[in-house]
């Protein structure tokens, strides 16, 4: 699919079928993600991937909208490496962002559907997942993204707003 | 360009042709940059296009590696408009982070290079940046993109480390 066409026509799907998603369209996911600019190169994702039944709940109970990662065949959490975080401090946040946009696009070139879902820097979000995960001191988890195949169509959105460009000057 | 294709394939371009980016591109490239989702919709997002020779020479001097704007033919300052920002606090840099990959992937299908130059949460470029585009107080900064027809080949990089993949568990 056409770059333009999947940066234009992508809408965050909340329904899924029950169709799981391929291992191999899950590898390209990931090889998109981790092919993402980072802050000084620091490369400082990481990537918690969930299909099971048990991991699925602990996504439910951890977020306020989990239940959509319990009704969905594939969910993965984006986390940093505070470790590696150093490198560039403060640019954890955008370089995770930037990696789960990455997905998102991969995903819907790939016919699937996606939905970010924010977890840092809300405190609520950050401590449910880590303690769910067990995850070490230094992952902080950033954002959950849920994926499947869409049981839900949505119209183009058109979000441009002339108004927020501004040329020169403010 | 196939949007695997442009995820993969792009990198961090910083030496430019003199040739200026054509109004139409531009145009593209804020479009997709607004095709983004953002949390909660807010939509909280703000560009500053610096073409004017004048304004690519505050560039150089507000960010430390801004001789590359400096040298080349567009630069746009994103920025988040911190009023919007309340609807969902703590995320504006991730917002603006998805609207900057969406613009380094649209410009690379239009045959373009792109680099995203870090500003916020570095308080020195924020303040530099409010400064001397006399930003108003709500108007944070949060990346510097630099764009134009590229003027080095660079090499595929694959990042991808199956050392960053948790399945299910760390």
């Amino acid at each position: 699919m056409d770059t333009l066409t999947s940066i234009f026509k992508r809408r965050s799907i909340r329904k899924f079928t029950a169709q799981a998603v391929e291992k191999e369209k899950l590898d390209t996911i990931l090889k998109a993600a981790m092919a993402a600019p980072t802050a000084k190169n620091m490369q400082d994702w990481e990537f918690l991937v969930v299909t099971s039944e048990e991991g699925k709940k602990k996504l439910g109970f951890a977020h306020p909208t989990g239940a959509i990662a319990v009704n969905a065949p594939l969910s993965i959490v984006v986390c940093s490496n505070l470790e590696r975080e150093q490198i560039a401090p403060g640019y954890f946040p955008q370089d995770c962002a930037a990696a789960v946009q990455n997905m998102l696009l991969a995903a819907h070139a790939l016919g699937l559907g996606s939905v970010w879902m924010g977890v840092y820097p809300r405190p609520d979000r950050v401590s449910n997942i880590k303690a769910a995960f067990d995850l070490p001191a230094n992952i902080e988890p950033v954002a959950l993204v849920v994926f499947g195949y869409p049981a839900e169509e949505k119209a183009d959105q058109n979000r441009y707003d002339s108004a927020k460009v501004h040329i020169e000057q403010w």
